[in-house]
């Protein structure tokens, strides 16, 4: 097999390359579109396990809605209908027949959704209303990415509707944070967050919150986005409640979503010049397992391995999910192979069992995201694994933080923002033509207005003029 | 709210009163199209959850693939094209332009699935090659029935390819018995299965096997097949391989699928006039407790009930999963208008804490199948409500078994067998011309050629030729 590309040589070789080795997805027949392999689903699989149940959490429910938008829905709402025709895929034939009205299929799905919503919501008994769906999505994409940027993509989009607007933007921003924690404690990615720019903003939305993650070539990755929608498709779609003072009012709604594009954040972000690297917390497979024999020892080796293999399985019972772990007795491949197939395939851990493990009863643990081996007893090795697997998990949030924070930078001089890659920290007025100057020239967009902030005083990097707060600029996917 | 129509009185009406009532699913605004609602969808999840890890425990693994199928597929396997092109829907335009190639929405995903194994498959070492999808999928439908008929509807399409027709054969077994087992033993439905007639069989497929259920209006429902596909689409997408003699021959194939149908069976199967009956297993809520207080014994009883439930959510922690418990403190309602609403829903068990309760340290326990209330110590109720939900389960099969072997009848004679309604187990010469007549005259197919069955000398209960077994005749729907 070649050699990768380094990601220093070229990121983005480098990422097509894992992508495709790692086998977590594939180029299908219809141009823009990817197959998603099992080992890339199994990761998928994974993610959604645990943000589904996060999503739940906070009372959201799920259901169905329909793949195909009558196309006069789409319509109704101005901004939602300019932001998306660009994109749009249309079925125009259906059983053997020209369609009276065309069919868009689903590009977000507020449409179709408050259709539906302004059947089912009367009174305030019905509010607030939460539902999230994990669907797929089409949008008809020019330059298209494996997992970033796909004419086809799987997402889960929630939409709610609330009695206040207090509520609708309390919604929105419990979202942002289940995201944060979601990316953080889960994909062991930092992310920061805030408010878009009105030209960012979702279209159709009064307010759009976004998590932004830098991957390993300093660039920026929106990674999910939480829309507060006010009104706008409340009234769109004749969405109203009886209050309880007996008036009649329209909701107030919010939506919000995440795709597999996280997929690719997590390759961009933890992978190395040896391939793909996955926390424990979405690996498909968490421990594999190579015996190494010689000779006749092949019965002495396998049956350690089962037995350690056992242990594992049964090990974490208590948490509810036991150990993902697999044992790999191909014959066909030497060890080494072996190696260098789970490092590219980014298992947090390998153990080996060879003959001086047999001898001594140890086993030899190594880290795929340090690199180092230890030879541990075997009787304390379950132990060890499960510890070293959640030291892995904090690792690699650890190293991406650093990165992350060795990248970003408070910048006050134009010639330095336009020689700086990173998140570059600068003052903005507030213009959209400033936005737009800095980024033709710059290619870079402003990725989030920091909610956290403290206000100060400064001049905007293009125009000088004056200024209440930084804003967070970088070139982004 | 009006009374629900009869089973007896109109079944068909009676299904969409309780589809729409308990708030499984919705008509969509676009023709044929079905909204499925958080209560239908939680079936779903549960159904999902469980076939999945049965699906997976034969050594199948879950991926993704294309929505849109371009339209050169679907003309590569003859007797697939033929079988699919009145329902399929066609994507024209996208991005704003028209495309040079229409593009399909998946009616079934053999043609783009096996146009990538085509690519993934070289050796017999890439075999077999097991795979599953969760997808959405488009068929255009004349006559829709919500859950049993819609336009888009939801489903798993397993996908498999293998060296030898042998294996082939087995693995379409071996999905057969994983269905029969989930129907029995999660739904609760018993089904009869065999293979299809050459007029049944899924286009393309070189046998289908099928398992059938009876509704309670005593037709049959199609509940998933599972297709033999011999070498019929591995020679129109050239998957080839190289066998262990270093020869090349095509792969044996299979591929199998249920539906979101399984929920109207479900409706179907073990509804009444009061609502539905939900299986605990596939229970979105498997026990409802509904306090009932006057004046100042508020506290007293929520607190029981809330004592109560965390000690049911606590309980079944071994098995993995714990209960799925509600507690109605809604007070705007009246006790009897909860019971009646979570009758409709079809919660298995009933709890009702109410003042004699409260006084005598009990508590009231109805059950959801037969209608009966019983009141047992406090300290007891945890283990006789896990007692009860298993007898529940055991109780629905027994009855729908009961139901389906009352309605099957050994028919030999043609005025008989016109005016029997159920599964007719008669002599059929084999003859395509036969069947056709029957079905005209009767409006009754052949649902399925019984694989356990043993021979027997008989005649053709419309021509009379000689016969050498029975096959299963009902109206389906």
């Amino acid at each position: 097999m070649n050699k990768l590309t380094s990601q220093e040589k070229d990121f983005s070789t480098w990422y097509n390359n894992i992508v495709l080795r790692a086998e977590l997805a594939d180029y299908a027949p219809v141009k823009g579109c990817m197959v998603i392999r099992p080992y890339g689903y199994g990761i998928w699989e994974n993610i959604q396990s645990i943000l589904d149940k996060m999503i739940k959490s906070v009372g959201v429910q799920n259901a169905y809605f329909p793949l195909f938008i009558p196309e006069s829905f789409i319509h109704k709402e101005k901004e939602h209908l300019a932001g998306f025709s660009p994109e749009l895929a249309v079925v125009t034939y259906g059983g053997g027949k020209e369609l009276e009205e065309k069919l868009i299929v689903r590009p977000t799905s507020e449409t179709i959704i408050n259709a539906m919503f302004s059947k089912w919501i009367q009174s305030f008994r019905d509010l607030p209303l939460l539902i999230n769906q994990w669907a797929n999505i089409v949008r008809w994409e020019m330059r298209t990415r494996l997992f970033l940027r796909t004419t086809e993509f799987l997402w889960q989009e929630g939409h709610t509707a609330h009695s206040t607007h207090d509520e609708a933007s309390e919604m929105a921003l419990t979202i942002l944070a289940i995201y944060r924690d979601f990316m953080q404690n889960t994909l062991a990615i930092p992310v920061i967050y805030g408010t878009k720019t009105l030209s960012q903003r979702f279209a159709g939305a009064i307010e759009t919150y976004t998590i932004e993650a830098m991957m390993g070539d300093r660039k920026a990755l929106q990674a999910g986005t939480s829309h507060d929608l006010g009104q706008n498709f409340s009234k769109a779609f004749d969405i109203t409640y009886q209050t309880k003072e007996n008036k009649l009012d329209y909701v107030w709604q919010t939506s919000w979503g995440v795709s597999t594009r996280l997929i690719g954040a997590v390759v961009m972000v933890h992978g190395d010049d040896k391939g793909l690297v996955l926390p424990p917390s979405i690996a498909p497979i968490q421990v594999i397992i190579v015996p190494i024999w010689k000779g006749d020892e092949k019965g002495k080796t396998v049956k350690a391995v089962l037995s350690l293999k056992k242990r594992l399985k049964n090990s974490n019972k208590d948490s509810g999910s036991s150990l993902r772990v697999r044992v790999d007795t191909r014959e066909e491949f030497t060890p080494g192979f072996k190696f260098n197939e789970w490092e590219m395939k980014g298992v947090p851990l390998r153990v080996e069992i060879g003959p001086r493990d047999i001898e001594n009863s140890t086993v030899t643990i190594a880290r795929r995201d340090e690199g180092t081996r230890m030879v541990v007893k075997s009787s304390e090795a379950v132990e060890v694994i499960i510890r070293i697997l959640n030291e892995i998990q904090k690792n690699l949030l650890i190293k991406a933080k650093r990165f992350m924070d060795d990248n970003t930078y408070l910048v006050d001089d134009w010639n330095e923002f336009k020689h700086k890659t990173g998140f570059i920290l600068s003052h903005w007025c507030g213009g959209a033509k400033c936005e737009t100057n800095i980024q033709n020239e710059t290619n870079m967009t402003i990725r989030c207005i920091s909610i956290d902030t403290e206000e100060e005083d400064g001049k905007c990097i293009f125009c000088g003029k004056k200024s209440k707060r930084r804003v967070v600029f970088a070139k982004a996917y």
